[in-house]
């Protein structure tokens, strides 16, 4: 490959500790369940365990060194893996003999990412080693995924940075009377100087996002397929989420979801800005989002489960007279108030009614939410990160609702 | 759910006669594969067959009226889908609950998109049919949204409008010195404007695309873990295609390859801009490209086989001295000249050696490229549909190279 070398190598390579790191404690897993390897395919996956995107295999046995076995593109693999084995693979079904030849044998017992592998990707697999069965180390992946190392944090509060900047930018370019879509792209095209990579990954089953989603006035009251509290109609039916064609006017407020990632690492954020002065129901949603905030900032530390931080919100949510449209409104409304961000966008922790405890170096973004309806919606998110005894903010955009005189 | 009425409802609702023919033409599918109905889960598919993205499970028996089970949002599915029947679904478990009460029997052969569905899914369905058994009909669903309909038709060329439209106002957006990210952006933010929906759809596993790419002189020969010609270095290993931080110079040619997204219908397309005058080798590779799609002009109609339109390319790039670099250089390359579109950015037909025959109503883009090492990447790329008797083009910007004085 032509490895242009005129091109500014701006980004970080994932440093070999990490990796090392991050293959230990998969391994450990394999041991727990009686693995003999991992076949790891999936690119958020493949990144976080080799520091690479090929379309390629990574190897984990349950001890002694992996092998990332690509196939396209071997060269570049090499260039951003700081793994030892990488080894060109001509086809998929050569895969088996180079195994074999590298182990010294075929492992009988396999683990995959089974929550994201297609039935027909599978039973390839199943073919390429007859004689072996599979588990799901998906799920295992996903806990695993969910503590982030500081040098994560580190890459996490990069992207953080992106988000804070764009909304420093956004009051002055806005115009009133330009569409939705049009104060959008205005917002993107300044994330993308910054260095936001536009690809938003999501581990769910048929789960998309642009960017996140910039609503104003009644649009955010629209509810989306999507597991968000906001959605938006979208600009048609074939998207259905995010922004549509509707002109921003006075008495609008902008609802700012802004979901931005940096070399692979996601922050996601939300931010108000009004054009005249919000109406009162809208002030007190507000209000009572910051303190269902300040609720999660007293309640969350590791030992916590989600559970409680979840009641926690919830409770606030009700004392302020505003649980109906908490998370949504109806058949819209989500059980949850927080979800972890990493290299996915739907990581964990998931902030809703369960035992999960929070962990030291948890990432989620957190982000009590109202809809009225007739009003639209109206909240806050910021990405916090799990510290020894509390919860740290990432993203740190000043949180009062900006006023825009248009 | 709130409806939103001050939304202007400026996007196409998909007709009733278009999804009662496409629901139509799945069931002969079923009675030829004997299964007794398909469940339809994935984004594209479920948009294709009912109009509507939701949280659902379209049920479709071999005969009769279809269902659309929707979770979430069951309002706005009745909204956008012209399906008459649309039921309210509590929860996944109700699912065989309401088909047997519906249809007055459980399937006994289910038909579902194995090829996108994720085995946890699967296995999911599985256990709520315990008796049943299940086929793949996901290629099939894919050879049938092949052939476009002429509303389709008219539906991708409102996106090629976008694609023609930026790519008439991107010499006034650049500035030298710029990067491409930045570049980026601003044309992007062009596309917002103008309606293009940011998600772009892909049915293969692990493949991404964001916009397509936006390359400048040697960025142009990076190749990716994508199964295209072109892919670039990106902005970090994470994503690893498209936009660089390198800055645009004088002297550098940008390869503006653009993926245009309207009412979910996709448009892909290529043009060359030069910073001043293109070197020699390039000039000769931009011609031999013109050529290769003239050749293809000439040879592509319906009964073709796209064995034979491949050749045909292969043979005049080779003609043109140029076989080596044809489509990629070294573990880059491709084997095909073009690629279907539609609701996703890979469709069939490919044009690669198959004897797959090019059908009226097929879409495609024609992309022959050129990966020079050294020099980077130059092509073009439009989006042609099958007629009665040939080929015509959706995207119409003029085919020149732009040579831009900054």
């Amino acid at each position: 490959m032509d490895a242009s070398p005129l091109v500014e190598p701006s980004a970080h390579l994932t440093p070999r500790d990490e990796v090392e790191r991050r293959l230990a404690r998969l391994q450990e897993t394999l041991t727990a369940r009686g693995l003999d390897a991992a076949v790891i395919v999936q690119n958020a996956d493949l990144f976080y365990f080799s520091g690479t995107v090929q379309q390629s295999f990574l190897y984990v046995p349950v001890d002694g060194p992996s092998t990332l076995f690509a196939r396209r593109v071997v060269e570049r693999a090499r260039l951003e893996s700081p793994l030892a084995d990488i080894v060109a693979l001509p086809g998929v079904r050569a895969l088996p003999g180079l195994v074999a030849e590298r182990y010294g044998r075929l492992p009988a017992r396999i683990g995959l990412e089974l929550d994201v592998l297609p039935v027909t990707q599978f039973r390839r697999l199943e073919a390429l080693f007859p004689d072996a069965s599979f588990d799901d180390v998906g799920p295992a992946i996903v806990r695993q995924r969910a503590v982030k190392s500081p040098w994560e944090i580190e890459r996490i509060r990069a992207a953080a940075a992106i988000a804070d900047e764009v909304c420093a930018l956004l009051p002055g370019l806005l115009e009133e009377g330009m569409t939705e879509a049009e104060l959008a792209g205005r917002v993107e095209a300044q994330a993308r100087r910054l260095g936001h990579e536009g690809v938003i990954r999501m581990r769910g089953f048929n789960q998309e996002m642009f960017y996140g989603q910039l609503l104003t006035g009644v649009s955010g009251a629209a509810a989306t397929f999507l597991d968000t509290p906001l959605g938006g109609t979208g600009l048609s039916p074939a998207v259905a989420q995010g922004v549509s064609f509707k002109p921003i006017r006075r008495g609008d407020h902008i609802v700012f979801d802004f979901v931005a990632v940096r070399e692979g690492y996601i922050a996601d954020f939300t931010r108000i800005f009004a054009l005249g002065t919000l109406p009162a129901p809208l002030v007190r949603a507000y209000d009572a989002a910051l303190r269902v905030q300040d609720v999660v900032r007293r309640t969350a530390r590791p030992g916590v489960t989600c559970g409680a931080v979840w009641s926690a919100a919830l409770a606030a949510a009700e004392s302020a007279g505003l649980g109906a449209g908490f998370m949504g409104h109806g058949p819209g409304r989500v059980r949850f108030v927080g979800h972890g961000v990493g290299l996915e966008l739907d990581e964990l922790p998931v902030l809703a009614s369960s035992d999960d405890e929070l962990l030291e170096g948890m990432v989620f973004a957190l982000e009590p939410k109202f809809v009225l309806p007739g009003l639209g919606a109206i909240g806050i998110e910021n990405t916090f990160h799990v510290t020894t005894d509390g919860i740290a903010a990432l993203t740190t955009a000043p949180e009062h609702v900006v006023e825009l005189t248009p």
